[in-house]
């Protein structure tokens, strides 16, 4: 059994910035559940475009409001507290907070933590960014 | 992209209440993500015993006081708001909760939402549960 609390994780490596994001990695890949799991928090006023190629993302929204627009489609998409959103499609998508928003991340396959953004948002498979 | 709204499942199939807990599933295992999202609710003063042998599962406790107790190893773990175990080793475990617990599960393999407990706290998987 893994004991794994967020004000530990924040302390440590597993805590994530970048640009207006902040991701506690609680389960990575080397827990060994065949997922992560993160809590992502964005800022305010944040416009995110992300394309996970190599991974399918469930979000689900514990607190704030903003939107998720499905580049595809075009639909976007209401989020708040209790709305959960699944990229099943490895979809392209633009994030928007319009407050603060914090969510619950589950990665398949479960993310490393050596991943890096590319230039198109998505994250490279570990052994192609390390 | 797959959008599930927490009332909504709450007033589907998808909801799942038993002896003194309540389990939305918004995403189960037809949803093709690998893995099963549940948030679940367990009332305050209950205790419960589970043996997943055929998953392992992650919980995040987002609200209330409880405890957690490996039965392998007597270990007993205080849970509280941004706490999460992990039964890596599909341990079989005593849940306790003090207060009513707000909790996100992730099952993997998913849960296809046609299981069973059986008389030992597992579920079976769904194909000897059907």
């Amino acid at each position: 059994m893994l004991i794994k609390k967020l004000h530990e994780i924040r302390a440590s490596d597993r805590n994530v910035t970048d640009k207006g994001w902040e991701s506690s990695r609680l389960l990575l890949a080397e827990d060994g559940m065949g997922f992560s799991f993160h809590v992502t928090t964005l800022h305010a006023g944040g416009e995110w475009t992300f394309h996970y190629r190599h991974h399918v993302e469930a979000v689900f929204v514990l607190n704030g409001k903003g939107s998720v627009e499905d580049l595809a489609t075009g639909e976007r998409h209401a989020l708040s507290a209790g709305t959960l959103y699944a990229l099943d499609q490895h979809d392209q998508h633009t994030l928007r907070a319009e407050s603060e928003l914090v969510t619950v991340c589950v990665f398949n396959p479960p993310v490393t933590g050596s991943e890096i953004h590319d230039e198109s948002g998505a994250y490279l498979p570990a052994v192609l960014a390390s």
